[in-house]
């Protein structure tokens, strides 16, 4: 019995992940970029590190339900503040990236916390520096009509979190 | 300078929490029923508190700019999945009140923290005992086509962040 | 290469969970009773639940680093407050478990969150109404000389952590 | 009574506070140098700002009640580790500042969020860049016998709040 409700979720997740990578893919972001920056963060520390090592742990990372509900439940807002369907003042909020919004922040904690708090470093790092697809993420937000609020948090929290799980690894 | 960019940023946030409160109200819930959850966590800590005080601490947390932004990102998904604009898995989430869904607890987090981590105790008992307006909340969430994924959860921040307000001023 | 370190890895949380275990025996508490709280939680929630695998998850939660981590610190604090090493203005703070403190529940905070944001409501429900083991230890920390400070908090999230992977599992 | 039950914990925080600086100090870190840090993140964000205004916003971080606890316990553990009195395998950890510790960060976060989520990425970038004072403080710390593992955190983390501060100020 519990096999199988064992199974089912397993199932359920992974279905989830093809949706999760299909949602950054039509945002223009790829696993492989984000496993850049992971690389990036840790190559100083574990020598001998390979971008297919990142993104082994990048793929974890978005196997796990809580990364899947905080990206899914972002980048949606994203899309509906792109849309036009959100209420004011919160799709003003949104559509200008407003600094003191603070939500974009909350969901990429929620992200980072799960392979434990030393990924808050790299996070906030991945995010003031705007490593790699981050920066390009946040250049192609500026034009008119689009709103990548939440989608450079959720990728520098992915990279961020891929990290930690490369340092708990190799340690 | 500096004078007048305050005065605007607190006009600005009084206009916000005028909004918070509308909204609350459309939802079905009112300061003063928020305030009653927080009378009835404080009332054995504080002889003689009052429902007035505790709807005055209230009003202190609606003024938060974190607090409002995280009332207004929760009520808006809620009400953008009855709505049916949410793409799938991500309604169903919502509307089912999916238990392992978790933002929801994200976001009553970062309502929770502006009074620092003694208000997490608060909540937890809240969310899960479903006091006074939480369990009315909760009955009609059960509806066809209603959906008070974020609702409980931010009402249950907003009394227990009272609570903490309360507990760290009559200490 | 690899394996090796990762097998050093495991072998040294292997050796800092009996280290844990040891700790909190020496505090009074088993495993098994944090267990029982478990089984409390999730019983309602999944029909046939038994202590033993109620145990299963808590030994898998007490093999994570950053719980193990947080425990060896908020115990720590509680025997070096005990032993009269903490300087003041600290040491009465948490000899005398001041409700406004607070580090308590970051470090709880810490432990739940490994599991993700759903365990937030059983953690604080389990904290305000003190279930099984924590109300001993509630008790027996009112003593002279007695600090308990972190003691519960540790508990009732290792508790509700493990309540977390249950439900995480059997969903 | 409220009036008076609130002067007396205004007192006590004010006490709090120079225990807090005095510490800091003895720890080889002014409030000054913590400001240096937060006017360098600022300064390209508010036209004309001063170390004086920055100062005053680190002053106001470290009269917040969870804020000081944090650094108190942190500090706290710090020297209990330089004086041996710390148990193994807590020790070895501590004077070694072992990366994959993570209750440095716990901390830290808990600070941080006195003002929002909005200085995680401040906190994350000084922590990684060792801006200023961090950066003498790291490097004193790899001395033998000393230990800075909270130490470097609670900077970045006040410098980062008091940087939101600002921020929510001159938005």
């Amino acid at each position: 019995m519990e096999r199988t409700s064992s199974e089912d979720r397993r199932l359920d997740d992974a279905h989830k992940r093809d949706i999760v990578v299909k949602r950054l893919n039509e945002r223009g972001v790829s696993l492989e970029e984000i496993a850049e920056i992971t690389l990036d963060l840790q190559k100083p520390h574990v020598p001998g590190l390979t971008l297919a090592t990142c993104l082994d742990h990048v793929e974890r990372v978005v196997m796990k339900r809580e990364v899947q509900h905080a990206v899914l439940t972002g980048l949606e807002l994203d899309v509906l503040a792109e849309k036009g369907l959100v209420s004011e003042p919160l799709r003003s909020i949104l559509m200008s990236d407003y600094g003191l919004y603070g939500i974009d922040e909350v969901l990429a904690l929620a992200i980072v916390n799960v392979y434990g708090s030393i990924g808050l470093t790299n996070f906030g790092y991945v995010d003031k520096t705007k490593l790699g697809i981050v920066k390009k993420v946040d250049e192609r937000g500026k034009a008119d009509g689009v709103c990548h609020t939440f989608l450079d948090d959720m990728i520098g929290a992915i990279a961020a979190a891929a990290a930690s799980s490369v340092a708990h690894r190799y340690a």
